[in-house]
This record gives structure tokens, C-alpha cells and sequence, in this order.
């Protein structure tokens, strides 16, 4: 399994933009047929703007062709605009 | 949903035995009623040590409970004792 963690800071005031667009791309991404799981997370301590996507999928293949789709790179390309500096991405594996 | 997210840095000759004991805790926690599930990962660019802990709970009351069994307390005692520095835990809610 892969897992996907990816952090961003949301800039001011486009918070409600932003989990439209996060709450989109987990809902189509949920869809594929290698996804595990997709989940838009803060910290439950957060006092600042950060958010998180969480993505588990079943193997390497799964993600390659998730990120081949036109919404992920529309979303991601809408998420980049709204965001402060640019999206932070670990990918883990399972041990 | 609660995720936990916890990092921490193995000692050098101490992996199989961390792996060990990481993968024993993983499968008596995803008998817990309110598991929904849990990783033992690493990052798939890792040249390092560091492992990581992916954890999924129904809410905090599961993760609450989680943290009173006896088998993590012992656990993480025994964690503690092989890795370097202190388990660095982050904890997310879905939003």
C-alpha cells in the first residue's frame, strides 16, 4: 500500500474555497478503482491555515494513474492559486 | 475520523526488532472496535531510519481508549527504549 501525505497552507479568507475543492477531488478520487482511501485533514490542535490530504492507494500504478487524470491536475492547479507557497508531498509505503 | 501520524527514528541494528514490535502493536489495534485502520510506513525516498505510524480511529473516544490498553502502554515503553529522540505524534480530524 502507498500512502499519500500532502500539507499546504491555505491563504486568508479562501478556506471555504478550498475544502470545496479538496471535498471534490476526494470524491472523484474515492472513485478510482485502486484507491484505498481519501481524507481532508487538520490537526486538531491547528490554530493556523494548515490542511492536509491524506490518500492511501492500493500500489505505486494506483497513484501514477491518479495523477494522470485532468481533474487531479485542474484541481491542483486551482489548489496552487490559493495557497501559500506550494504543496509539501511525503509518499509512504507500508513496511 | 481521527488520524494519528506519529514519526520516529529507529536505532541503527534495531530495525528488525522495532518492525517487530510495530507490527505486533498494528494488529492488535485493528482488532479494536473502533480501528479503521493501521500502517506501519516508511517513505518510499528514505535513505534514513525514520518510520512512521499511520493511524485511523472512528473518533477520540477510540483513540482515548486505545491509549489505555495495556498492550500500547508496553509497547510504546519498549519503542521508546530503541529509537532515537521521542516519538514526534500528530493528531488530524477529517473536515
Amino acid at each position: 500500500m502507498i500512502a499519500v501525505f500532502a500539507e499546504c497552507t491555505v491563504q486568508s479568507g479562501q478556506e471555504e474555497n478550498f475544502k470545496n475543492l479538496a471535498h471534490a477531488l476526494a470524491d472523484k478520487s474515492r472513485q478510482e478503482e485502486k484507491n484505498v482511501s481519501y481524507d481532508i485533514l487538520r490537526e486538531t490542535k491547528a490554530e493556523s491555515n494548515e490542511y492536509f490530504f491524506l490518500e492511501k492507494w492500493q500500489d505505486q500504478d494506483g497513484l501514477d494513474e491518479h495523477m494522470k487524470k485532468d481533474y487531479f491536475t485542474e484541481t491542483i492547479e486551482a489548489v496552487n492559486k490559493i495557497i501559500r507557497g506550494e504543496l509539501e508531498i511525503h509518499v509512504f509505503e507500508t513496511v
